[in-house]
């Protein structure tokens, strides 16, 4: 691990410079890239930027406790490892890493269907490890249901639908990198699972697009009758949304906007998350994820009404400079820092993170 | 097309890149300029980076509709080809090479009265191609009147009379290009056609200035005299004058700041269009340009209550890039664009782009 | 003038560009420094940037009108020279080239105590000029009283009474240039005319500071009695003063903030005109330095209630690239830049360009 | 002192800039940086910038008094040094020449628990100086106590109790610059006396945190039975805290986020001092730091209700620039930009800075 500086990894910008240094310079612009012109890439860091928090001190913070639940399972911290696709691109044990380190933290990870490894393999990586199974609808719904049976009989436990790709958005970066765009690696859970379609093809008319899923609200009912796992819906940006995923029976829903890699011009999570928090009220948990970078990022979220967040490139940034160590460093970092922010704000357990901890926003 | 890169011309900025390495540098400040220290031309960009697009999910996206109509016309798209001058700097074809391309298109394109190919030329390029004429007011009326038939004639749909220009503005990056500023290349409708007057000049006593125009509200009526093409006033930025087009009988009005070029100060055409739309009400159509360059501006505009936008500069730079080729590029790049968003934000046509789909501005 | 570029200075950037590069590194820190953080010399740009304007269109411009009155006297133009120091730091003639650019312009110049020329030889320079006398207080009120009454006999019409200037500010550029900060260049106007102190001094315990003048408003009083010129407080930045400056008999205002040279974190000059302009009523005229470098600047500031205009750098500028040429070559960019956007914004004369001229602002 | 510039130290930035030069990298980003991404650094100053003054003239400027009085006892203005620790860092003197400066100026000085020389040194170096001593918790209560009784013996005259750093911060800077993190100097003040501490460590179960300090609100009391000096609680953010302070019987409270050094996501000092202000009323005095480095910005704190603020970094800048006489000019150089604000608002007396000088906020 040459390019680990001196003293070890110390920050995450630490680990973001040494994947760099490490990996193929597409590949790289496939992590880092966004949709479009990145304005929804850079508004997910700006919202964080923006907000202040209100230290309270003198409160007693011998004691730190990063505990919480998550659909009512214990973790170690209330964040949790986002799902990215092909994580066998930035090492060679792709997601096999990522669940040996996120399992050795008692922290949950989530794992795309666009993994390199198989779900199968993920499992027996970490097999007391939380992961739950992010599932991208496929053309053919048996190979959709196959999926879904398979991750439960995994022991995955929750399925987590993305809603917000129901194709694959401009990637103006990514375009220009070389990569290729459809699948730049091999899918690791069988010849029959497809990405979400990048283009759009003419049907009939030259202005009638045709996109090859049709997924409505009715795609939820079916899938609480293929499996009894509870299903979060992710890529949630609306309260209209989020109230309706809860009404179709979803037991949680992720405010995301893909980390800004789907829709250019969505608004950032954390400017949202308050309408949806609002709107699903005590019927479900809300999760965010989307820039989220630092211990305050974290503290932020939760004040807003957050239960967990997703940490996504990061950990690309870690398998890239260390493989499964590099992860666990990362997670390391992340619960001091987010233990830190938790003293120096005077709270000393989760659910004292109310939205009293929020100051007037910058500007 | 040696300066196209490998894979084709994937994203408008790949078009603008090989456009100005093909330009000669004071064509290409020429079109890349504006007016003054290019405040307006700046912030008709931002005003579309500081809105948000709230997306819908689930709501079956499988027909993506981009079909509308302007003035009754059926089009494939809601956006057409803006007016420009002197097309034929770009690339030899000039505005043949825009015809041909936005014919086969289907969409809409409006020629300038400073093409560099005449009104003729152009319409026997592209005979079945919808296409409008847009008019400068010339010092003898019988010059412009000759232009309103002639294009009446050779099968334009409609006059698009631009308001903005009684002199040409002062801009200061064009000045110092070197380029021709008054007639850079040669008019192709005819000799005795003008371009608006660039100085003023003296009259009389030294600070009574004159400019060669002296038109008023009722040259529209004046139009209505010469034609029966519908007429649209392009370069309105207030609700009192777009009301007062439709008063004097306009069937729509264009909101644009002619891209930056005239009055720098003028506020981003986007944020002046909900107060034109609601002056005009459902008396004619509202069309705006100005800065588009993503299929996001395009719902933008229409959420705020457009009918249809135009495209100005990067057809310049798809001219050059390319020639009719590049300007095919650019049409199908943004027509799969704007489907794109359409798709992720759950409109599947154009009416459903409503004001509901935006969300609270960045700023 | 070999730093003209070919064509001639054709845009103000062209004179500061030349001015630049024609004079000594420490006097051009000099002229284009400010106070401090410079925060309010760049405030000042700021405020005209985010102003917008809200263009009228087919008004009939065919003959533009920039003359109006200041003070009474029929004027050019709504824009003046407003007053500067040491102008023979930036070309031999000093003072005298301005005073012939100016009157032959048929525009207000207001020479500044501080002159290299003295006021009789700037009188003389244009006898028919119209020529105001700034007036810095002086240790000895002797050395004021005479400056008065030469400014009187020498066909001055009006003084302008400084007051935003009881001691030199700390200009850190200029200090860290190297030019000599009290009196960088002899003053014209006599050996016994000071400039304001720079240096605090101490007196009596090391806190108690001192300096050498104790101005209030019975200055304006002892002025009156000893002139019957119209007399005008320059440096107001509250209403509250300028309503005082009025109710000791000014006959006008500017609001000024010295160019940003004098009090860094002072507002922008724009920002607060209209509190200013609110607080005077008709019982005065109000003028505006600051910042002011393009037409659209000056239809903001007249908008918002100002009568004219004062250009301060710019002058210099023009006098460094090309002497009295130089500045009559400003003048008339100037001119022809305002009857452009009073043209482009539909305003045929001076009393039109009124309050509904200006648009929400950009932020 | 080779990198003085020629004439001297004209302004902080001189003293920042030598001081930069003649430091190792190491000390320097100890120095200058902060926490996290350093947005609460940024901030701190931001809040300046953002204020505008309102400058009234023709008030009567002669003479301008500065000085005030901090819990009674009278200093020649309103500002102090703020504590900083390992001032050994910059220049072999360390705190001995701070003291020399402050004491030689009339100004109020506050020494850290961390100074590289022992308090008694401190005291020694300057007998007559005005004095306090900050005061972090210790380990061993019994530590603490042994230094509050050392420093009330040594004429220290307050106790300033510092309540935002129960650990250190994340400071990415200074942890890349390969600078020791938890003490880079040796403790003047005993082997026994400890740093805050660095590292949270696990204790039980992995997420189960635990810091050193367990302090509440009952060290305030507890303090007061050790001592009869007045206790100051440094590090307060928040109206609630603030007045807690006084319910505890705090004689003042200093508005600070550790110069941006701690919690990074915490509120610019400016922008809260306000709700500080108002909280405690008349019951404690409120003093404030972080970013003050212009007179104008002692201004506005005073402005917003503080009574004095303190001089953090620039001292350390100081120090390295020219040790004891480095201080004595940085200081003077701030009390002449006091001063010469003052007068160019019209404010002759400390009282008289009140909040009508503020005018509306940048943005």
């Amino acid at each position: 691990m040459t390019d680990e500086p001196p003293g070890g990894f110390l920050t995450l910008g630490d680990l973001e410079a040494a994947g760099a240094a490490k990996s193929a310079r597409d590949v790289w612009e496939f992590v880092q890239g966004g949709a479009g012109a990145e304005t929804t890439l850079r508004g997910n860091r700006d919202a964080f930027y923006r907000q202040t928090l209100r230290p309270r001190v003198l409160t007693g913070v011998d004691r730190i406790d990063l505990r919480t639940t998550i659909l009512g399972t214990p973790v170690a911290a209330p964040f949790f490892v986002a799902p990215t696709a092909y994580q066998g691109l930035l090492c060679a044990d792709g997601e096999l890493a990522t669940a040996r380190a996120a399992g050795a933290a008692g922290l949950l990870a989530v794992y795309s269907t666009l993994s390199t490894r198989s779900l199968e393999e993920v499992a027996a990586a970490a097999p007391d490890g939380l992961r739950w199974f992010q599932l991208y609808l496929q053309p053919e719904a048996g190979v959709a249901r196959r999926l879904v049976e398979r991750a439960e009989r995994a022991g995955y436990r929750a399925l987590v639908l993305t809603v917000d790709m129901p194709l694959l958005a401009n990637r103006d970066r990514q375009l220009r990198s070389g990569l290729a765009v459809d699948t730049p690696a091999p899918i690791g859970n069988g010849a029959d699972v497809h990405s979400p379609p990048r283009a759009l093809t003419a049907d009939g008319g030259r202005f009638l697009l045709r996109v090859d899923t049709a997924a409505t609200w009715e795609v939820v009912d079916r899938l609480r009758e293929w499996t009894r796992l509870p299903i979060v819906v992710k890529g949630v940006l609306t309260g209209e949304d989020a109230r309706r995923a809860v009404d179709h029976g979803a037991s949680a829903v992720i405010v995301s906007n893909h980390g800004g890699r789907q829709l250019d011009g969505a608004p950032a999570t954390l400017d949202v998350l308050p309408e949806v928090v609002e709107a699903v009220g005590r019927d479900a948990e809300v999760y965010l994820d989307g820039g989220v970078r630092r211990g305050s990022d974290v503290l932020m979220a939760l004040a807003l009404g957050a239960r967990a967040v997703g940490i996504g490139r990061p950990v690309l940034w870690a398998l890239a400079a260390g493989g499964e160590a590099g992860v666990a460093r990362l997670l390391s970092l992340l619960e001091v820092d987010v233990a830190t922010v938790m003293a120096l704000t005077g709270r000393t357990t989760v659910p004292a993170i109310d939205r009293a901890l929020l100051g007037a926003p910058r500007w």
